[in-house]
């Protein structure tokens, strides 16, 4: 019988087939543990009496939730990171290089056909590969330190068919939005999405990692794109057979196949306050807005922070609206100031900040105030995520943020000139 | 009898000749509010029955401290402060172009001769430029505001001299450091400064604007340099006969004169957790960092960012230490950025902010906690002012604050190569 790309993966791992509700478990590839987390995890790793890791070079710590620090006791978490790290000799230590998930697939940390866990839930992200990613609480992670395996059921797959031409204002973060509308936050639970077909066949890394890291709003457990050459280029290997593999066999047995035609997208808006309130922009147009934000791990890459520029090239922002840019790696910042970004969003008056988590998780970097409307490209939009509980958060595309912070309201996305 | 350049300026703007100890009224050439204390100004200015500003031009309203906004409450002193700026027809509003004192020279509010009040106590910073400014607290703003005028004490006038060459290792804030070490904190206060001399002559504005802005830490009114030909450059004017006149008289009477020799200058930190407590940097060699901190309106110009540069380029900041680096204003960023600055910082591991007073008000952008230790360029060292109670600041000069991030403690400071 045929497999799907997370039966791959977990058969490669554990040496034997498996279908969805076995349980089994893996030997894990990669581990990650961010800031906010690794207090926690060391106290637990302690309480179970581990005395050494499994492998140091299997694990990641990255500060990015805490840098640079906003509140009193911030850099406490890292002073608890960094002895960890130095006791137990680990070298994988990120103190400001960018947000975790970021970096995992960045830094070559993640690659197709791994089996990855981290203590954030949009570990999801390094789907974008191929890898087979979930996050965990840090009880899990402490687990994973000392026996490098962890135990799973094998998750059914909802296998999503996107074919087609994307319209030109369209980004893949519309796609997404639309997809964990049409799904539901609660439709995907626990489930494997797969995706294919030939618009995401021509879509970059970047803008795959955009939909495999939204894909927990919809409660998935993994979300996995196949490897091809532009994920090999991105990773900088040669994919061997097993990677190559890792596309659904025809005769995979799915639990849904959603099927979309790319032409049919429009840009989209989760409205306040779930993921999966999806409305066309155009049906918002004219709402009035304080603020609008351009990072995180969902959308602060290169390709992001340039479809704002273009937007922004030669504009201003509208008065009184603030607008905030947060690449998501020191990387993307480097290369954003050398191609001249940074420069184009600071005449039209963006605040850069430093790449991390910044204004997503709502701790510093433009925190608002009861009855204010902000425009943001990152994955939630939860009450009191970004400031009061009485702040609305629309998350939307760079490329429709950007329009709105020039608009001062809500606006369908222009292309630049 | 020969005039000092205060007793210049007053007699200017009052139209008759003062002395210290003379009680007169001046008419207030430009204002400068702040965000933290809009709100208070434009509540005591209704309290006091106003109704329109005397001349909203002279009204520059800057939001720097809240900039990105980082507690809950912050926007809503944008909102007052907007509201406030629409109602009474004030055009000259900054909401995020970078530090007040900054902007109140860079964007040309203020002249040689001027004389202008602001709610910072930094507000003396514009003596720079040969201008009268100071800070007052929001009622005496409120009062301007609907006045035009404001009431003070003729100050007396400490002269200064500072002849020779600097060595190359000392910048003009180990000059204002070590001479606020001589005076003391309460040596110089409701006084007026004088500086004079071939080495400050020789300085830059932006050199000189370190000194005029920390001489409130020796609690002067004031700090004044005489208008020459960069003056006129930086302001993009020529200096009418007034302005070129404002160098005290060869018979004015001082209250004290202080002679250096500019060869006798070292790198000196004032040391936790007074501004007087000045030590040369050589004595300190050896302590353990956690951070370093360059920007704030004392020291995040562009020359600043280029020694730091200077010290960093191609070397790296050291394990466990955080590097934070703000520039002083969205066109020093920019400055900055097409030069390569940023991207020089950036790969040697700084965390580069938003232009702004950031870390200095101790609000956010890197937190300290107890038992920490910083090396920061901006003003003040005092008692949990980036942190808690039991962070460590000491203050030094951007050359000295990068060479002691790449030693990872504290260091004298080193050249570039």
């Amino acid at each position: 019988m045929g497999e799907t790309v997370i039966e791959k993966i977990i058969r490669n791992n554990v040496g034997k087939a498996v279908k969805p509700g076995d349980i089994v478990t893996v030997n894990v590839d990669r581990v990650m543990i961010h800031d906010i987390f690794i207090p926690f995890v060391a106290e637990k790793f302690k309480e179970m009496g581990f005395t050494k890791l499994w492998d140091p070079d299997k694990v990641v710590l990255i500060y990015d939730h805490l840098v640079p620090a906003s509140q009193l006791d911030d850099t406490r978490h890292f002073h608890v990171g960094d002895e960890f790290a130095k006791k137990f000799g680990m070298k994988n230590v990120h103190r400001s290089d960018g947000i975790c998930h970021q970096l995992m697939t960045e830094a070559g940390y993640v690659k197709p056909g791994n089996v990855v866990f981290g203590t954030d839930s949009h570990t999801t992200t390094y789907g974008c590969v191929g890898a087979f990613s979930s996050g965990i609480g840090y009880t899990e992670m402490a687990s994973i330190l000392g026996t490098g395996t962890m135990w799973i059921r094998v998750p059914e797959t909802i296998k999503i068919v996107i074919d087609g031409e994307l319209p030109e204002n369209v980004m893949s973060k519309d796609v997404i939005l639309r997809i964990i509308g049409d799904l539901t936050a609660a439709g995907a639970t626990y489930r494997s999405l797969e995706f294919t077909g030939s618009t995401v066949k021509n879509m970059s890394v970047a803008s795959r990692m955009t939909m495999s890291n939204m894909a927990i709003e919809a409660g998935a457990k993994c979300a996995l794109f196949t490897p091809d050459e532009k994920t090999a280029e991105y990773c900088g290997i040669e994919l061997d057979d097993f990677q190559k593999s890792l596309a659904g066999d025809e005769d995979a047995v799915y639990m849904k196949i959603l099927t979309y035609r790319a032409e049919d997208f429009v840009p989209v808006m989760a409205c306040p306050s779930q993921v999966d309130k999806i409305r066309p922009v155009e049906e918002l147009e004219g709402t009035e807005i304080d603020q609008v934000f351009i990072g995180s791990c969902t959308n602060g890459r290169l390709e992001d922070l340039q479809a704002a520029a273009e937007v922004l090239k030669g504009k201003k922002v509208a008065d009184y609206v603030k607008l905030i840019v947060t690449p998501a790696s020191r990387k993307i910042y480097r290369q954003a100031a050398d191609m001249g970004i940074l420069d184009i969003l600071a005449e039209a008056g963006a605040m850069i900040t430093h790449p991390g988590c910044g204004l997503c998780c709502g701790r510093a970097g433009g925190i608002l105030t009861d009855g204010e409307r902000v425009v943001a490209t990152n994955n939630r939009n939860f009450l009191g995520r970004m400031g009061t509980s009485k702040v609305q958060i629309y998350l939307a595309s760079p490329r429709t943020a950007a329009s709105c912070a020039v608009a001062g309201k809500i606006v369908n996305p222009v292309m630049g000139e």
